[in-house]
């Protein structure tokens, strides 16, 4: 298969590129991307993505971020980047992607633990999140050509945990091999509507 | 209570100001609200009226929509009537509130079965209302002052099945008066982080 994995050179995105590597066409984007940039918050930055990159079998997303920050702290200002970049920018890779996916493709979306065990801070996170498991869910009735969408939803992973335990206090860490796994069960399987809970 | 209603003249809005009124006050808020007018995609809009409306001890919204396109047909522009609208103007009610909100105050939002059972054209309805979700159960853990939220999620009511079953086929419409009795249960009970289903 042919895939564009957004998101390529963070923790989870090396990890599923190296899941996915031994058997397939990684195509590695991000804002500084080895094969192609993109800045997903962009709507031109992510059609210029998809004509340079042409067509693929899969689109996987490892990129996105939001604010934390404390409820009575959180602006519509400081929401605006779970809105633009977590949210919107993985919904965005999808409606734009479409017609570059071949038959039978799928889509790979990123959500995560605290829309299901919420934190401190995480409220603007737990809202993209939310957000991106319920589109992937009814996108995936009416997605044409046999194209599949899933989303892959993970705890904290034990390679971040020095830099950001503290936000998830008492929290398991799960290894971040576990989350690529469930990535490459998205885009290798046969499932679809799914939100693959790796906590 | 002194509460505000925001999308207070709809079908499910005007039925929440019958069950509240009774006991409660209400402050009728909307496009052309019968107390105050708000846009609430509009960040200064919200700002305004809450500086009007002054101290209350419930914000309950019952506005917000989102564009009924299909999956193929849906562009980033469509979409944004849902995260404008549906999204963060909830959202941002809650953020732009919480001052004017009394201590044991609450905030309802509203949420819809097209999430957790997706139609056909509702995947921009989805997104909005599962981020809506995701950000009330979060949200709930860092409420100040013992403020409660809650989103109550509507299936399609009867007093709109002449108007929009056709997209909701075989759905069981339930009566608005049940969905009104789920914000009340929010407003006037003690429980905080849920979405009350009234499907």
């Amino acid at each position: 298969m042919r895939i564009l994995l957004v998101g390529a050179s963070g923790t989870i995105g090396s990890t599923i590129a190296k899941e996915l590597e031994g058997e397939h066409e990684i195509i590695r984007a991000g804002r500084n991307g080895a094969d192609v940039s993109v800045d997903h918050t962009s709507v031109e930055s992510i059609k210029n993505m998809y004509q340079q990159v042409g067509k693929i079998d899969a689109v996987v997303n490892a990129a996105g971020g939001a604010n934390f920050a404390s409820l009575s702290e959180l602006t519509p200002e400081l929401n605006e980047r779970g809105i633009q970049s977590k949210l919107k920018g993985q919904v965005n890779l999808v409606l734009l992607g479409l017609d570059y996916v071949n038959d039978g493709g799928s889509f790979t979306l990123t959500t995560g633990v605290m829309m299901d065990d919420p934190i401190p801070l995480g409220a603007s996170a737990a809202m993209a999140n939310g957000g991106v498991k319920a589109f992937v869910k009814a996108a995936s009735i009416e997605m044409p050509r046999g194209i599949r969408i899933n989303s892959v939803s993970p705890n904290i992973v034990q390679e971040s945990w020095d830099r950001l335990g503290t936000f998830f206090a008492g929290f398991e860490p799960v290894p971040v091999q576990r989350v690529a796994r469930a990535f490459k069960k998205s885009v290798v399987g046969k499932q679809t509507g799914q939100n693959f809970e790796v906590y």
